[in-house]
């Protein structure tokens, strides 16, 4: 038995060759999604947005069992809004896509044009976000006390022009959620806050079991008006730092340029206190760059669209017909079955085309449990499975197991779960094995972070919270370098020693990165 | 005891006396939506949108269990798709919105305008419909007959520029679903397009207890490009036809025009047959205004948001304490029951606020069970409790029953199905009293929908299809009369007599009424 089996994966590309081709390379195996032909918008196809649907089923229900109610509002924004947010707000983004025209007309030589008598007296945002349009919503609906908490959430589409695009990650076009919230008090609105934090926290590392760091952002990273802005950080397997959820504390700002006011219990009037939060399809992108390996995806149970794939192994005999049978019935056996508190999703494969062929379509989409059912298995009484998240055994060869189907059967919610897990356990452990802490002054860090270092990870250091100029020139020097401060970990603690940066006494630990 | 008892009711318009102000007045009181500020854009408040959600939860698992997959496409389609489809068909529409530019910048007087810098080379058109960009990927993703049928669907907003709005009836954005498919064949293709229309009846006639005619439309009224389209048409409450759905055997055409081939069987090439088919928020509409009385909504529960609302009645007294445990162990013990093969829903208000507000804003938005608890009913055990279907008694009171906590448990999951089936069965009721089968020539048509006649309601009556300069004519001397032939019933058999537009021989029934 050797113990470096070369083993002959599924995709071209592999992982520790070209990060960033294997990426892609995944997205197209697993045929996720694809370049649409409109500049920076992908089409995402059934597997990707079956992936987001489960997404959305999982983290709808703990939005609402948290009291909050989903709304729709509009996808247009008058330029005007934004004008008087452009006031209030410093680094106001303006890549945004404008509709200026309401008809288009032929131009007398086959074409079509915009119509220049259909011009729109003022232009209409795209959303890039619905702060402006809910914060007006927000200052119609609320009137007293009794009014708060309003607790308002939106699925949508949003659009933020981006030249430079990578799928999931970055696309002018993307699907997220946006909470919005307003509250009576400061305590009232951080609880909130907080609150969707640690939702976020524990959706990534439950349900997309990906383990993040969840922290408050510096000051130089918030949210344009936000007082305060947390997210959860994830570790790619390239080292680098995901963002893939933010909750805001705006304090009363957004509720003074939106006039959100409310009667107190004593007549007073006063600004609300409000927040934002949200995460998007770019959680995709981290499934599959903390998961995905050189045989394409493998997705975390609790969101796969299907959680067992069945392929009966047909060769155009008269005995396949047994075989779909045999299929069928297992597989309504096993829908019977639950996991995470939920039916089991199992699919079963009948389309046309090679049994082999459609095995490695759904290793490369990461099916966690793949069955395949031949006239073997049916004669036998049997079941021919493997686990997408330990594919090989040690002697490089697909580790498949043979069982009775009855206790096959038996077993299979537990291994689904199981897989869950271990998939966590797999990303924790290599995460933690990415974060250093022995890097205490800047020239480690340039030296931790110098070219040599392929995927050097994370660093997790002290440091004095400068502010302002000093902050600044901070950041500045880690731009040198690429690197940014991702946050600091809420489960901080006091830290002894110096400030990485100013040699200052410590006051925080921080985490820096490269990151997306 | 009265025979006419006056009512006071909750709204202040009445159907009989302003119907287009009512459906204005129930949407606002019902707090299912308002104007958003932004032209043709509405929002839509938690209860209009939690019946939106329970429309999708509903159709989305029939359209899965159907075999079609969602997909998400981009909300920018180019201007020169456009003009390749304005070129193939007549009646192209043109009024949508148009995106010129990618960013904004400083007007130099505190304002912002679109950056001339930043002018798109190639419009982009905001979706209409999604048929130009799907043919783009079908093409892409068929090259076999293999790969057949192709079934999509997709969830999304798209945006036709109206002049005129309505809420939920006609707004600029709107929310809906559209399924794409493409077959290798005729008959599997309008195979496709007939099974999506009959999902469309039941849905409407099962889960919106709202009675509808299926049938095909005439050849006038067909989509831009269809080869055959069929409808689903409903009777609102002032008489008018609401088409609630729409299913399109487009023929090759679209195929031709996107490129959609396979290779057959025996290796040639063929053009793929295309369908398409939606619902829209529109159905919103539907429900309230075949549903909806002067009291405001009666929701369906099969799509009612909570099925059954508790309202605890309390005084700000020490008892209150009592009373709210009561409601949420009622709570608990309602939700653990079943209805329509789902977990009752089941909400416990416990806002700030009167308890007889409460009970009116619950019956305005049409929870169709609503129940409320004092300290009396604590004391006896009892629940006193009222269906919003039938609201009062002969005397004009409001019917609300005491039954003892026991026994309402063991009937309320019966109760919530009964007035399901009891709104279908009323509206069904005044449909087909309203359909008028006596009308067999035109001057009897314009008689009936002379201006005496309030809410007329429709016409069957028989045609003998004609086409081309002939249909051409008939519908012209319909719109005078303000009047369209909806469609003809899927079940319309042969027909005697003549047809009532050209005193042929009839060959086959049509529905002709006012509509929106």
């Amino acid at each position: 038995m050797s113990q470096n089996p070369v083993i002959r994966h599924a995709l071209t590309v592999k992982r520790a060759d070209d990060f960033a081709q294997w990426y892609q390379e995944v997205i197209s195996e697993a045929e996720m999604a694809e370049e649409s032909g409109v500049r920076g918008c992908m089409v995402i196809k059934p597997w990707g947005y079956g992936i987001w649907e489960r997404i959305q089923a999982v983290m709808d229900a703990r939005i609402k069992e948290a009291g909050v109610e989903n709304c729709y509002f509009p996808l247009f924004i008058p330029l005007s809004y934004f004008a008087k947010e452009a006031e209030h707000v410093e680094g106001f983004a303006k890549e945004m896509a404008v509709v200026t025209h309401h008809r288009l007309i032929g131009d007398g030589k086959g074409g079509l044009v915009p119509d220049p008598e259909a011009k729109l007296e003022e232009p209409l945002i795209v959303r890039p976000t619905s702060e402006t349009v809910i914060g007006a919503a927000m200052a119609r609906w609320i009137q007293s006390w009794r009014d708060l908490p309003l607790l308002t959430n939106q699925w949508a589409n949003v659009v933020r022009w981006e030249m430079r695009t990578r799928m999931f990650l970055r696309t002018s076009e993307f699907l997220w959620q946006e909470g919005h919230t307003a509250h009576g008090d400061r305590e009232d609105a951080m609880a909130e806050t907080l609150r969707a934090l640690e939702m976020y926290r524990s959706f990534a590392e439950g349900s997309l079991a990906m383990p993040v760091i969840a922290g408050e952002k510096p000051e130089n990273e918030r949210f344009p008006g936000a007082v305060a802005t947390y997210s959860i950080e994830a570790m790619m397997q390239d080292g680098k730092a995901l963002q893939a959820g933010t909750s805001h504390y705006l304090g009363t700002g957004f509720a003074e340029a939106a006039g959100i006011r409310y009667q107190d219990r004593e007549g007073g009037q006063q600004f609300c206190h409000t927040t934002s939060w949200g995460v998007s399809t770019r959680l995709i992108g981290g499934v599959i760059m903390t998961h995905g390996d050189d045989d394409g995806l493998r997705v975390p149970p609790e969101i796969a669209p299907h959680q067992i794939v069945i392929v009966p192994m047909l060769r155009d005999v008269p005995e396949d017909a047994e075989i779909v049978e045999y299929c069928k019935a297992l597989q309504k056996e096993l829908a019977a079955l639950r996991a995470f508190d939920e039916p089991l999703r199992v699919h079963c494969d009948l389309r046309a085309g090679k049994a082999a062929n459609k095995r490695w379509a759904w290793v490369k989409k990461g099916a966690p449990l793949i069955v395949e059912i031949g006239g073997r298995d049916v004669a036998g009484g049997n079941v021919s499975w493997f686990r997408r998240d330990v594919m090989y055994n040690d002697a490089g060869k697909l580790a498949s197991s043979i069982d009775p189907r009855e206790k096959f059967v038996g077993i299979a919610a537990a291994v689904i779960e199981d897989i869950q897990t271990c998939l966590f356990n797999e990303a924790e452990k290599r995460r933690n094995a990415s974060i250093h802490t022995g890097v205490s002054t800047l020239g480690d860090l340039a030296e931790f972070y110098s070219e040599s270092q392929r995927y050097p990870g994370w660093v997790k250091t002290s440091w004095a919270r400068p502010t302002g100029a000093e902050l600044e020139a901070v950041t500045a020097r880690l731009k040198e370098l690429k690197l940014t401060i991702r946050n600091t970990p809420m489960d901080s603690g006091t830290p002894s020693g110096k400030c990485i940066f100013t040699g200052k006494d410590a006051v925080e630990k921080i985490y820096i990165a490269r990151s997306y």
